[in-house]
C-alpha cells in the first residue's frame, strides 16, 4: 500500500507557512508500515491540482489531499477532486446543518459562502471527525482513493487517526495491530544508549517484532520509539509491555517518562505526590525552565516561581559547585519551597573545560550537586542546563 | 522563468525531519520574482529522484536538488544527475584538496568516502560558495539547469543567495535589482495597519513597484515587507528608503525596528546608549522574557534579571495596575536597576475582559502604565504580554 501526500496551497510555495503537517502524516503512515515514496507542495491552481492528484493516483494506491477545503474562492480541492472523480458536487444537508450550528454556537454570524463548504462531490463520503467548518472526505477512485482533509493541523490529525488511518489498513488488508510506545530518556549519549541496547538490537533483528528506533530531541531528551505489530491489540500490548520492561531493566532510571510526559510533566507529578513545591534560581538557564515550567503549571501551584540573573549569575571567588548550593538554598528560602534548584556555568576562571555547569538541588536543606560538562555552543548548553537539572531533582526525589 | 524545488532524503517523507529548506527557497524565488508551482519531497531512491527531477526540467526551466550530497551511501543525488546529463563521473582534485584540507583544520581523520564528495558530473560546475564537505553544483541541460544543494540549511543559504539566485536571475534576463525590506510593527491590529495604509497601498498597485505585504508574527510583531525591484541598486535602495519614510510618516513609533531588529534587540539598543540598565518582575509572562533576553544579551550587562512568579504572581485585593506598579518597583530596587518591568494578568475577580493583562515600566522611580486586551488563549497571552511589555518601555525611553 502506497500513499501519496500533496499539500495545497500558494502560502507553502511562498514559505509563509512551513508544511509541517506531511511531515507528521508521512510519520503516522510509516508507524503503520504504509509506504509514502512521494510528498508534494501545489499552489490553489485548478489544472496544478489536478495534475498532481492524477500522477498521485498512477503511482500510488492512495493520496491525501490536505488544505484548499475552505470557505473562500482560493478553495478548491473539492472541486478539483469532483473533475478527477468525473462528477457534478451535491448540498449535503447533514453538514450544511451542522456548519449552522458551529456558528451558532460562537454566535457569529454566518455568510452565505460558508455554505459551500457543504457541497461534496457526488460518491464521496464525509469524514465523521469534524470538529471545524470544513468537513473532510473520503473519495473512492476506481479501486484507488483520495482523501481530502483541512490544513488546520488539529482538525486534520483527528481526522487522519479517526477516518484515514483505519480506512487506509482496511484497504490494505492490514487486519493487524500496529502500536507504538516513546520511552523518554536523559542521562546517557544516543552513542551510549546503542552500545548498552547492542544484544537487544540483534536479537529484535532476528525476531522482526517489536522494533526499536533513537531520536534525540534537544531539551525533550533522547526518545527510544517502540513499535509492535500484531494480530490484535491485546498482544501488541503485551509485547510493548514486556519490551518496555526489557528496556528499563537495561537502561534502568534513564528512562524519565513515557510518551508525552516531558520531564517537567513528570517532575511535577512526583512533587503532587509528595505535596512539594519548588522554586529556582536560573544563572545558565536564564528563564527557559521558568518559561516551561509556568506553561505546564500555569497556576504555579508547585513550581512557585525563580529568580534570573542576579547574585546567582555573577561570577564569585568561590568555586562553581559552592555558588550553586548558595543559589539552590536561597531560592528555596526566598520563596518559601521545600526544594531550591540551581544551574550555574563555570567561571571562565575556574580553568575547566568549555560547557562545564554545576548543578544543585536543595531538598529539604539536604544538598544534591552534580557537575556536567554539556556542548559549549549556547542554545543547546541552556537546554541541556534545563533537562539535566530537573533530570538531577527527578533522581534525588525517586531515590 | 520557473523553478521546481526537490527536497531528497528518506528522513524527510517519514517525518523525522520537516522540510523547512523548500519554504525558505520558496519565499527567496517569491521576492526575486521567479515562480515555484511545485516543490517535491522524494527518498534516497535512485528511480524516484530520477522521476521528479526529469519531471521537474519538463514542467520548469530550473531545479533546485536540495539534500543527498554527503558522504554515504544513501547519498545519492550527484550519481542521479550525471544520469539525468547522460554523462559520467570525474573527480574533481580542486573540490578534494578542499575537503582534505577541512579535516586537517578540524583535526579529524578523513574516511575514503569522504572524497566521493569530489565526483561531480562531467559538465557541472561547483558553486564557489562551500561551507562544508559538501560542494553545491551548477549543471546545465540543454537550455535548462539542476542546481543541487546540501541539505544543512546554512549551507544551502549560503550557495542559493551566492551563486542559485543571482545565476537563475540571470537565465531569466533579469538584470534588474530587487531588494526588499522588512519594517517590525506592534500596537497595531493587521486590520488598523491595513487601514492606514488603504490610500497608499491603491496608489502602489498603480505604481507596480515597490510592493507591500503584511506578515503576523507572534512575538516578533507584525511584519511589513517592502519589495523593490529597479535597474540598479541605488535606485531600489532610494525606492525603499522613500517608502519606508512614507510609511514611517503613516505608522509613526508603531514601527519599532527594521529587518533583522527584535523587539528585545531594539530596547537593549536603547538602553544601552543611555547606560541604562533594567529587571523585571515575570508574572503572566511567566520566564518567557528573560529566556528571550538571557539570549540577547548572554552577558547580562543590561538585562539584569528577573524574578518569576512569587509576591507578584498572586492575586491580591489592590486592583491590577496597582500591583503591577508596585511589582516594577520592587523589580527595579531588588535588582538596583535604572527600571523594573512587570506584566499582571488581571486578577478573574477584578471583573475585567479575559486576556486583560497591566503592564508597568518604572524608569528612574516614574511610573509608566498600561492595560490592555490580549488573546485570552494562554500561550498567546503570554507571548503578547512580552513584546507588549518590552513596547511600553521603548515608546517610555523614546517620549
Amino acid at each position: 500500500m502506497r500513499c501519496e501526500i500533496i499539500a495545497i496551497g500558494t502560502e507553502l510555495l511562498l514559505g509563509i507557512i512551513v508544511d509541517s503537517n506531511s511531515a507528521w502524516i508521512g510519520e503516522q503512515l510509516a508507524l503503520a508500515g504504509i509506504d509514502s515514496h512521494f510528498q508534494v507542495k501545489v499552489g490553489d491552481n485548478f489544472a496544478r491540482i489536478e495534475a498532481c492528484i492524477r500522477q498521485a493516483l498512477e503511482r500510488s494506491d492512495a493520496v491525501i489531499c490536505c488544505g484548499g477545503l475552505g470557505p473562500t474562492q482560493d478553495d478548491i480541492t473539492r472541486d478539483v477532486i469532483a473533475r478527477v472523480m468525473g462528477v457534478q458536487m451535491r448540498r449535503d444537508e447533514a453538514i450544511a446543518g451542522k456548519i449552522r450550528r458551529i456558528f451558532e454556537q460562537r454566535g457569529r454570524v454566518m455568510s452565505a459562502n460558508n455554505l459551500l463548504q457543504a457541497n461534496i462531490p457526488i460518491g464521496a463520503e464525509p469524514i465523521a471527525q469534524m470538529p471545524g467548518t470544513a468537513p473532510g472526505l473520503v473519495c473512492p477512485v476506481g479501486g484507488k482513493v483520495i482523501y481530502a482533509v483541512p490544513g488546520v493541523p488539529s482538525e486534520m490529525r483527528e481526522m487522519f487517526l479517526g477516518t484515514i488511518l483505519p480506512d487506509l489498513r482496511r484497504r490494505a488488508g492490514q487486519s493487524s495491530v500496529i502500536k507504538s510506545r516513546v520511552l523518554r530518556t536523559w542521562g546517557m549519549s544516543e552513542s551510549s544508549l546503542a552500545e548498552v541496547l547492542e544484544k537487544r538490537f540483534g536479537e529484535l533483528d532476528t525476531l522482526g517484532n517489536p522494533t526499536i528506533a533513537f531520536q534525540a530531541s534537544g531539551i525533550d531528551g533522547i526518545k527510544v520509539r517502540l513499535v509492535a505489530k500484531c494480530d490484535d491489540e491485546a498482544t501488541a500490548l503485551r509485547i510493548l509491555d514486556a519490551e518496555e520492561a526489557l528496556i528499563r531493566g537495561l537502561l534502568g532510571d534513564v528512562i524519565f517518562g513515557v510518551d508525552e510526559q516531558s520531564m517537567e510533566v513528570v517532575v511535577l507529578d512526583q512533587l503532587r505526590r509528595k505535596a512539594m513545591t519548588f522554586a529556582a534560581a536560573e544563572a545558565i538557564t536564564g528563564g527557559i525552565l521558568s518559561a516551561r515550567l509556568s506553561a505546564a503549571d500555569p497556576g504555579m501551584e508547585i513550581f512557585r516561581g525563580a529568580t534570573v540573573g542576579g547574585e546567582a549569575w555573577k561570577p564569585g571567588s568561590p568555586p562553581g559547585d559552592v555558588r550553586a548550593a548558595a543559589a539552590a538554598a536561597q531560592a528555596r528560602a526566598g520563596l518559601g519551597t521545600n526544594i531550591g534548584l540551581a544551574a550555574i556555568a563555570a567561571d571562565p576562571r575556574e580553568g575547566l573545560a568549555s560547557g562545564t555547569v554545576f548543578l544543585s538541588a536543595n531538598i529539604d536543606g539536604a544538598e544534591h550537586g552534580s557537575k556536567m560538562t554539556l556542548p559549549p555552543d549556547r542554545p543547546r548548553m541552556r537546554e541541556f542546563s534545563v533537562i539535566s537539572l530537573l533530570d538531577l531533582l527527578r533522581r534525588a526525589l525517586a531515590g
